[in-house]
């Protein structure tokens, strides 16, 4: 079989690299990025996230337009009530070729920000998975991205250049590009990031809620079940509402947890749902892949990353990019 | 304030302490009493562990009618569903002064074992909050127990001395003994035990059954948050079943979930849920205490318990036990 390649004259690596907001997410992505050798610079509409950039030695500049003059590549790494402000300032000032990316939870919003404010623009959503509970530049990690999924958006409009040009740098981050469309990315992530939120809220809560002596008999299973709940809501809020998919997922949930519930009240066991729940979760991590050669086409990328598979690596040679993947065996 | 004590004669260290099942638990705890100085020795019924032990350097017994042979501590450290077998074993090689104790999550079943199986025995019921979702010898550790609450239970017939000389060694092994009685302590588990464990069987389960995109997807919050569903089914149901609490705590987290969906479903926002959500595990996190000296009175003691307290050290002079101990400020 000859896997189509896409002309690698067309898709060079990326020189320049701006990053809009300098949190846990684009402060890491800032520091993990230089490490690969490129140039970049960051900005923050939050002066004091900029001073704390510029103190660790990283250029900041002193306003967003600054910031992307000459970017190949444009990051907007703000929460997502920022997204819109940002697009207005810095659409008018991006080249034609320029990349623009975002690393937001949910990719629909995204999309339909950038295509109301910044019509026209190169635009590839992305999400890394790579979130932890705390935030800000102070805890930002060059490492953070290491092995962890990465979607990486094909919407109609996509640029196949621009999304092999982005996938190659998330390679170059030790991420792994996982190829998908904005709805889908938001239907996976509504059972794997929304639920698995909104549950540890409802357990930070309920598990509290029986007195003093349970706030001291509180341990393991109490901790890490309500870690994700130490996260700042609004950040938890902007990850959940709007995603209508998130409404199934907690009705399956829902389903599940009154089962168990009425199973005790009538004296039986909740072995179903426990047996069921360790299955799935030792299933999950026993899962085994292989190496394949992916095709350089939108339609057959997005194919591999609904059959579980992702991007490893983006090959540059005299004859064109090729991809190497895996997928679930 | 004169703060009533105990005299100390009545309540002499334990000696020769022997452990009955060695599993996580039981093997963390031969490993723990050992390296605090006491004769130990073991045994399961379940000869490979025994021999697991044993090449450890451990003494362990053949039966476990030997392994109590003059033992002035017996721990019951297997599953609950062998609690039963291991009564009729050994409650007939007791002597009248060997206290009697256990590990397991719910206090009340094994009291009514003990009152049916091992009447007139010395026993006050124990529970380290000490789980890792690891089983077996393989996954013992002398230091499990440091800093962990342990429930040692108050009921109507126990004797005082014993609990003392309990609450005295679980101080030496750096765990905190938490008095309470078994019915409070089956309620407080049923929401920070019970309830984590059956909402990461949920999410295990929900979180996956979106294809395979959400299994390459399923990142931090979903690991963190189903995390005990690698836990052995046949335990989460042993910790479970049968604790009527359960139910009230699943219906106050079906009622939050069922909020959140219900608003989500109306276009509104989760913020609600995760701002309570946030604000119970923060606030338990930035709890703070006094140290307090506690009297030597059951009543007192329990009171301590369900107030947040518990217990840091069993004093021993020529006046008697003096108990010191923290409580919420």
């Amino acid at each position: 079989m000859t896997v189509p390649t896409h002309p690698s004259t067309e898709v060079p690596p990326f020189r320049r690299v701006t990053v809009l907001g300098l949190g846990l997410i684009g402060g890491s992505l800032l520091r993990a990025l230089r490490q690969t050798g490129l140039e970049v610079i960051g900005f923050d509409t939050e002066p004091g996230a900029g001073a704390a950039a510029s103190a660790a030695g990283f250029p900041v500049a002193p306003d967003a337009a600054t910031a992307v003059h000459g970017a190949d590549l444009v990051v907007l790494a703000m929460p997502l009530p920022e997204v819109t402000p940002a697009l207005r300032s810095v659409g008018p000032h991006l080249r034609p070729d320029t990349v623009l990316t975002d690393v937001g939870t949910l990719k629909q919003p995204v999309l339909a920000a950038v295509r109301e404010h910044a019509p026209g623009v190169r635009f590839v959503g992305g999400h890394p998975l790579a979130g932890v509970e705390e935030t800000g530049w102070a805890a930002s990690d060059p490492l953070l991205f290491r092995d962890c999924p990465w979607a990486l958006i094909f919407e109609p409009d996509t640029s196949l250049t621009a999304w092999l040009r982005l996938a190659g740098l998330v390679c170059d981050l030790g991420a792994r590009p996982v190829p998908t469309t904005a709805a889908d990315q938001d239907t996976a992530v509504a059972r794997v990031i929304g639920l698995p939120h909104v549950l540890a809220e409802a357990l930070a809560l309920t598990g509290l809620a029986g007195g003093s002596l349970g706030l001291s008999l509180a341990a393991g299973s109490y901790k890490s079940g309500s870690r994700v709940a130490r996260t700042r809501p609004e950040l938890v809020t902007s990850w959940c509402d709007g995603n209508a998919a998130l409404v199934g997922a907690l009705d399956d949930a829902i389903y599940h947890l009154t089962s168990a519930r009425d199973a005790l009240a009538a004296g039986r066991s909740v072995y179903p749902l426990a047996s069921a729940g360790h299955a799935a979760r030792t299933n999950w991590e026993h899962r085994r892949f292989e190496p394949v050669e992916v095709t350089t086409d939108p339609t057959a990328l997005v194919g591999h990353g609904r059959a579980g598979g992702w991007v490893t690596a983006v090959l540059r040679d005299d004859d064109g990019v090729r991809l190497l993947g895996m997928r679930p065996i």
